[in-house]
């Protein structure tokens, strides 16, 4: 297209639905000068989308070389099998959380499996609502493609350059591989900070006013929108099932292990083992092992500036810090600060801060 | 006593167990001058703890204006029971961070109500062996303190005075409220963690690859000491079971509702509502409401320096950072800082960091 930038996906791409994720690829595909065609049976959301740049709308003439359907999950198979129907030669594509029913659905309604290559690209689970649509929302995201046997390879290929030229980082999964591991890593902790978080609504207020960064960090994302979850949730039913079978079952160990006293500790310490075991399989920035770094904490005065004298001096250390914690403590005006570096940084980083007079705990 | 500095509590404090808590508690002591006393059955923990300065050998002809029981929890008791006969004078406490079963089996054992007066420094979950000691460990945490209906007002005024003179804030409540409250917002969080992660164990390494920040701060906690942890939950048990009955049955009933298709979406929006409202019902920084804050977004390059000049940034524009949080994505050399802020100071900062050239997202 006049104006794409090189390397940028071919358009017209169609965006079918203007919500958040569809405006914000919409958004991303004009940042990229992409031509983008925009249809919504909300007229409102519509014209907001097209007010904001996402693309012009979609004329009886067009003829777009993708078509995203970007709908609720619900509404994905029939948009997909309609969009095959009207465009014989479009890749098809979605942005749906949850992959096998979508899909499956899609084509027993008629939609073309040479074509049609879902995605799912995993975008902040704290946003929702049109409103919130930007054109960097899904830089840096990890956007899965689940070809299928039958999907040929251009539509595949094509549904890749769909995600960089969006900013995301392709990753190519299989339908029921992609469920599977949403149910682990995603759907089954959401139930379970839900579950946890909803336990602290009859407590007493003093319980909560103890709570350290354990608890909230276990709770955070029970804060996720509710009428999203419901539908990822009851979309991937089957695959959180059995994943949330194999939790209830060892939390029932462990109960079994607590009530049965003395006699239960082995149970109690094999659970805890093998947490510790499944901790440090997940991969830390870039894939690394998080074993590899080191923590060093700081205690800071809490006023502004702090944070920033701390930073300045990591910079001027030239030390990459591979994350960071900060706690607090009820009640006191302080906080303290984890930085993660590489083992090889701790000594210069450490020597660094002393030297500013940081309250330094390697 | 002479060196002590002014508010410090009234010497000697003998401290019984030189392991973590123990030797930073005496190490906490000292730095404000207080006499320390030492004992220990590990006569090498002894000797180091001495020579890294946390106080002197206990004497026969010592008396002791505190004991502070630093074993682990299952000795405690008969420790306690012990000073309280050999000191009959002293104001008696521990560290434990279960009260009810030790301070119960103390007195069976003997020890006097009325001396005795139990507490719960809450130091970092993330520490453990005695090698970690240090004076500071304690500064700003909580420490809760759980009197006997019969303690004497002048032992508990002098473990509340033990508690500020090591840097930490002290929180009185009972012995049972204490164990309710640790089991809802610390041993059950632990379970739930580690029982989330030891799925991981058995899983395709591709899932856990595809993890993101809900997963981790899920699992953060499953990296901890399994000894320390199987101890304290059995020490807990009772109420530990008592959370995770409520916790099981409501996942049973999330499980089912998933089960049973489209009928039990009621359930599953209802568990996920009533978490919302739980996760907003812990306390922010210095017991703030979260929903205080607004949070404002910038992605940055992944080299040396730029967090230290985010931060900079955010000190300059004079903004105080409620909270950070710092999100990383597979395969991108770039990271999301999340920076939590007061509502009032959003556009000032905004303007601030894009006149910087930053790339903030609000």
């Amino acid at each position: 297209m006049s104006g794409a930038l090189p390397g940028a996906v071919e358009g017209p791409v169609l965006v079918i639905g203007t919500g958040l994720i569809g405006t914000s690829v919409a958004l991303s595909l004009r940042r990229a000068g992409v031509d983008v065609l925009l249809t919504d049976v909300d007229d409102e959301n519509l014209r907001i989308a097209r007010e904001a740049g996402a693309g012009r709308m979609l004329e009886r003439d067009d003829v777009p070389v993708i078509v995203v359907a970007a709908v609720p999950p619900r509404l994905v198979p029939s948009v997909l099998a309609r969009a095959s129907a009207d465009y014989p030669r479009a890749t098809l594509t979605d942005v749906a959380s949850v992959k096998h029913s979508v899909v499956r659905d899609a084509l027993s309604l008629g939609a073309d499996p040479v074509r049609l290559v879902g995605g799912h690209p995993m975008a902040g689970r704290e946003v929702s609502g049109s409103a919130g649509a930007r054109k960097d929302l899904l830089d840096d995201r990890l956007w899965v493609i689940t070809p299928l046997p039958e999907s040929g390879p251009e539509h595949v290929e094509r549904v890749r350059a769909l995600a960089t030229t969006c900013g995301a980082v392709p990753l190519q999964m299989g339908l029921a591989e992609h469920d599977a591991a949403v149910a682990l890593v995603s759907h089954t902790p959401q139930v379970l900070s839900s579950v946890l978080a909803s336990r602290l609504v009859d407590s007493r207020p003093e319980f909560v006013g103890i709570a350290g960064q354990g608890l909230r960090d276990m709770t955070r994302i029970a804060a996720s929108n509710v009428d999203l979850w419901s539908d990822i949730l009851t979309e991937n039913a089957g695959q959180v099932v059995e994943v949330l079978d194999g939790v209830i079952t060892s939390l029932e160990q462990v109960r079994s292990a607590l009530a049965s006293g003395g006699r239960g500790e082995g149970t109690v310490r094999a659970t805890l083992a093998a947490g510790v075991s499944g901790q440090a399989l997940i991969p830390g920035k870039h894939g690394a092992e998080r074993s590899d770094f080191r923590e060093i904490t700081v205690l800071l005065a809490d006023k502004p500036g702090e944070l920033g004298r701390l930073f300045s001096a990591v910079g001027v250390a030239q030390v990459n810090l591979e994350d960071i914690r900060i706690e607090h403590v009820l009640g006191r005006p302080s906080g303290l600060v984890a930085l993660m570096v590489e083992p090889d940084a701790v000594p210069r980083l450490v020597d660094a801060l002393k030297a500013l007079t940081f309250d330094v705990r390697a």
